[in-house]
C-alpha cells in the first residue's frame, strides 16, 4: 500500500492532459503550480492536441505521444473525454492518475457507472486513480504542487480531504496562522484510492507530523477503523466530517456523490480510535496548531495569567466545561512572583494582575508558572493595552522568553484578543514559532486535545 | 432612572481626579482620551495638587478648588485616596461618580466594607457611583471617551459590561469587522449602578438599536429578569454570562468582587427573557455583527449556494443542528438560474457550483435565491478562488449587489474563508455595511440567532 501511494506523491515524471495557456481554464492553474518550483525534479508533460508549446514546454497531442516514461497523469479533460483518456494511460502504461475532472458519481447514476467502468480498466491495468472530481494533489517536500490551489507554507501537517476547496479554506487559514503542509491529498469522489490508503501512508511518512482528515463518507469502516487507531498511536490525528445531519448528508450526496457515513457510530468510532475529533473549521484549526506547536501535557492542571479578568473567566468555564481543571498554585510560586506583581494581586488562580501589567510581568509570572510543580499547562490571557506607553507586543515577547527559558517543556496556551491590534503578534508568532489562540474557547479547546492525546500515549505506553 | 444614567453620558463638564501628564499612568490615558475630541462640549477639569497645568489644562489640587459646576467626577487616585476624594465631591456637590481606582471588595473583606461605607455616603448625597474597578465609560454621540481604552468606531451598539478589558477586547475586535459603538460602559464591581439601571438606559436610548451585556453577577434577580425581557422586546440584547462553572465562578469573585450567580437558572432566565444567550466571544462578536447589519427573516428555511462543497456541507449541518432547514428551492428559481450555472451543476440545496463559479454567477445565483419565494435567509459560501482570472473580490461584490437590487429584505450570510485573502474582501465589507462570516459555524449561529428574534417578535405581534 505504501509504495501505492508514494508514486502518487514522488512522481519522475507527470502529463497534464488538457494542459493549456489559456488563463481560464484549470489546465492552465495546474500546469503553471507544477512549473512554479524551477528546481522540481520531475519531469512535466503537457499534453494538448491543439497546441504546439504551452508555458514554454512542448506541447504534445496525446499521452501516448510523449517519448519518456510517464509517472503521473493529471487529467483536466471535460468529463465525457475522461475514459478515452484512461484508455490512453493505460497503453502509455503510466503508473498513476489524478483525474481532476468533474462530473461523474456526484452528478448522476449514470456518471456513476462510467466512473466504476474506466476505474476498474485502469486498475485491471495496475493503474491506480485519484479523484475524480478533485482540486489534486501537493508534495511540498519535494516542492510539487499537482492541484489547482495556491502553494501553501511548507509545514510537517498532512492533510487527506474529500472536499478540495474546504482543504484549501484549511490550506490558507494555517498559512494565515504561519501553520505548513507536508502533503496535501483531495481524493473527490474515492472512486479507487481511498481514506484509509492515505492514512496508512502519513503513518509512515517521516516528514508528516501532525495527520488531518476531512471525511464525508468511509468506503470500508471496519479497515478505516483500524487505520485511524494505528495512525493516532503514532502521531496527531485531527478528523472533521461533513454530513453529520440529514441536511448536511444530503449535501455530500450532491458533494462526493455518496452517501454519508452515519455519523453516531463513526463519532464513536473516531473517539475510540484515539484521533482527536472536531466540529467545526475553527477547532479543526486549533486542534491543528496545538499539535504542530506544542508539547503535550503532564496532566490537565492549567494555570492562568492574565491583564484581563473577564477574560479569565470565560477561560476558567471553557476549561472546565471540556474537562480542564484550575492549578492550584505552589506556595513556592506564590513567593517567586511577589516582586513583579502590584500588591492588589491576590495570588490565585487565575491570576489577575489587571490592566497595568506589562511585559515584564508576563515574562516573570509565566515563568514562574511554569515552573511550578502544581500546574500542566500555561495559558497567558491578554488584552493586547493601548495605555501606559506599553508597546503592543511586550506581553507576547515576555511569554514567548519564559517558554524558551523553561526549554518549550510545558505547553503554552498564550490568548490575544485585540482585533486589528493582533498583526504584530502574528508575525512574532510565525517567526517564534509559538502558537496565538484568538479566544478563550480557542485555548480550552487546545488544553483538550492536547490532554487527550496525552491520555491516549499513557494508554499505549 | 433614566436621568440617573443619562447624566453619566451627557455631563457638561468633568473632573478627573488624579489626571497627570505622565504617559505611565491610568491617568493621563483617561486625560488624554477625553481630550481626544476638541469639539467635545463638556468641559474638562484635571485635578492633581502636584501639578499647575495638564495636557495643556489648568490643573486644580483638589475637585473642591474648581470655580464652575463639576457633573461627574472620574477617580483615578490610590484606593486608600479614594474615600477622602469621595468626601470633597460630596462637598463639590458633583452629579456623578465613576471610580476607576481598583483596591476594593475584590480584594478583601475590608475593602469590601470600605467600598459599601463610601458607595452610601454618596448616595446619601444624591450622587450616584459607577465602579469601583472600572476602565470607565464612553458615549461616542458626543464623543467622549472617558476611558482608559482606545476609541472604538461610532456605531449604534451599545455595551454595559462587568469586565472592562473583555468589554475592549469585544470593541477591538468589533473595531476590527467594523462594527461600532454608541455607548460603553464597565461597571466593574458595580457597588451602586448596576446592570438593570443600563439596560433601562438602553431601552429607551434612541441612538443604540442592539444592546449588548457581559455579566459575571445579578444583584436583584427579579428586577434584572423584568428590565432585560423588557429591553429584549424592543431591541435585539445580546448577553454573555462568565462565571458559568465553579471554575469560573472562583474566578469571577476575584474578579468583580463579588460571587457570581448561578448559571443555570440565569440561563433559563435569559432563555425566556427573549435576549439572545451567547457563550462564547465567537458567538458574541457573531450575534451582535447579524443584529447590526440583518433584518430578522420571515422563517427558518436557508438557502446556500458555494463554490465549496464541503463548506457547504459543514453549513448544512451547523445549520440543522441550531434549528434552521434547508429550503427546497422552486421551480422558478430552478428555471432562473439555468443560464448561469454550468449543466454540471445540480439545482439543490445547497447549490454547488463548483470550484469555477465567478462573481457573475454568484451575484445572479444569490440574487435569484433572495427572491424565491420558498428561501428566508440565503447564505453565499465562498472559499475565494486563486485561479482562472478571478478577482479576489468579484464573488463579494456579486453578493452586495444582488442583495442591494433586492432592497436588502432578506438576511445574507456571505460566508467567506480563506485566511489571508480575506482583507480586501473586509475592506468592502466595512464601506458596504454588509457582514461577513468567516466560518459555516458563524454563519449559522447568526441565522438562529435571527430567526429567535423573530419569533420573539411574533410573539409580541
Amino acid at each position: 500500500m505504501r509504495i501505492m501511494v508514494e508514486q502518487f506523491f514522488y512522481p519522475k515524471s507527470n502529463a497534464v492532459i488538457g494542459a493549456t495557456a489559456d488563463p481560464r481554464k484549470f489546465g492552465n492553474a495546474v500546469t503553471i503550480n507544477l512549473l512554479e518550483n524551477k528546481n522540481l525534479e520531475s519531469e512535466i508533460f503537457p499534453v494538448n492536441p491543439k497546441a504546439d508549446t504551452i508555458c514554454g514546454l512542448k506541447s504534445y497531442p496525446t499521452i501516448v505521444d510523449i517519448e519518456k516514461e510517464v509517472d503521473l497523469a493529471i487529467l483536466l479533460v471535460p468529463a465525457k473525454a475522461v475514459p478515452i483518456v484512461i484508455d490512453q494511460c493505460i497503453e502509455k502504461k503510466v503508473k498513476r492518475i489524478i483525474v481532476v475532472s468533474a462530473g461523474f458519481a456526484e452528478i448522476n447514476e449514470e456518471g456513476r457507472k462510467i466512473e466504476q467502468k474506466m476505474v476498474k480498466k485502469a486498475k485491471d491495468a495496475n493503474i491506480r486513480v485519484i479523484g475524480p472530481n478533485c482540486v489534486g494533489l501537493m508534495n511540498l517536500d519535494i516542492g510539487m504542487n499537482a492541484s489547482f490551489v495556491l502553494t501553501p507554507l511548507k509545514g510537517t501537517t498532512s492533510i487527506v480531504s474529500q472536499s478540495g476547496s474546504f482543504a484549501a479554506a484549511c490550506l490558507y487559514e494555517m498559512w494565515w496562522q504561519g501553520l505548513g503542509f507536508s502533503k496535501f491529498a483531495n481524493l473527490g469522489n474515492m472512486a479507487d484510492v481511498n481514506l484509509t490508503d492515505l492514512l496508512d501512508y502519513f503513518k509512515n511518512d517521516n516528514s508528516t507530523s501532525v495527520v488531518c482528515v476531512y471525511l464525508e463518507n468511509v468506503v470500508d469502516g471496519r479497515a478505516f477503523y483500524i487505520k485511524m487507531k494505528e495512525v493516532a498511536k503514532e502521531k496527531p490525528t485531527v478528523i472533521l466530517k461533513g454530513g453529520r445531519t440529514s441536511a448536511g448528508m444530503k449535501s455530500a450526496s450532491s458533494h462526493t456523490g455518496s452517501m454519508a457515513t452515519d455519523y453516531t457510530s463513526l463519532k464513536a468510532a473516531i473517539k475510540q480510535s484515539g484521533a482527536t475529533l472536531c466540529e467545526s473549521l475553527n477547532d479543526y484549526i486549533t486542534a491543528i496548531k496545538a499539535f504542530s506547536f506544542l508539547p503535550v501535557p503532564e496532566g490537565k492542571r492549567i494555570g492562568v495569567l492574565t491583564n484581563s479578568g473577564g477574560s479569565a473567566v470565560l477561560l476558567s468555564d471553557t476549561a472546565e466545561e471540556l474537562g480542564m481543571k484550575l492549578a492550584e498554585f505552589t506556595d513556592d510560586f506564590k513567593q517567586k512572583i511577589n516582586p513583579f506583581v502590584i500588591p492588589l494581586v491576590k495570588k490565585v488562580n487565575p491570576l489577575d494582575m489587571i490592566a497595568g501589567a506589562n511585559g515584564e510581568s508576563f515574562y516573570q509570572v509565566t515563568k514562574a508558572m511554569l515552573e511550578d510543580s502544581n500546574v500542566d499547562i500555561v495559558a497567558p490571557c491578554c488584552v493586547i493595552p493601548t495605555f501606559l506607553e506599553m508597546q503592543p507586543d511586550e506581553h507576547f515577547k515576555g511569554v514567548i522568553r519564559a517558554w524558551n527559558e523553561t526549554q518549550r517543556k510545558k505547553p503554552i496556551l498564550p490568548v490575544f484578543m485585540s482585533g486589528f491590534l493582533i498583526e504584530e503578534i502574528k508575525k512574532i508568532a510565525k517567526e517564534e514559532k509559538v502558537p496565538i489562540f484568538f479566544s478563550p474557547r480557542e485555548a480550552a479547546f487546545a488544553a483538550k486535545v492536547l490532554m487527550e492525546r496525552k491520555k491516549l500515549l499513557q494508554k499505549y505506553d
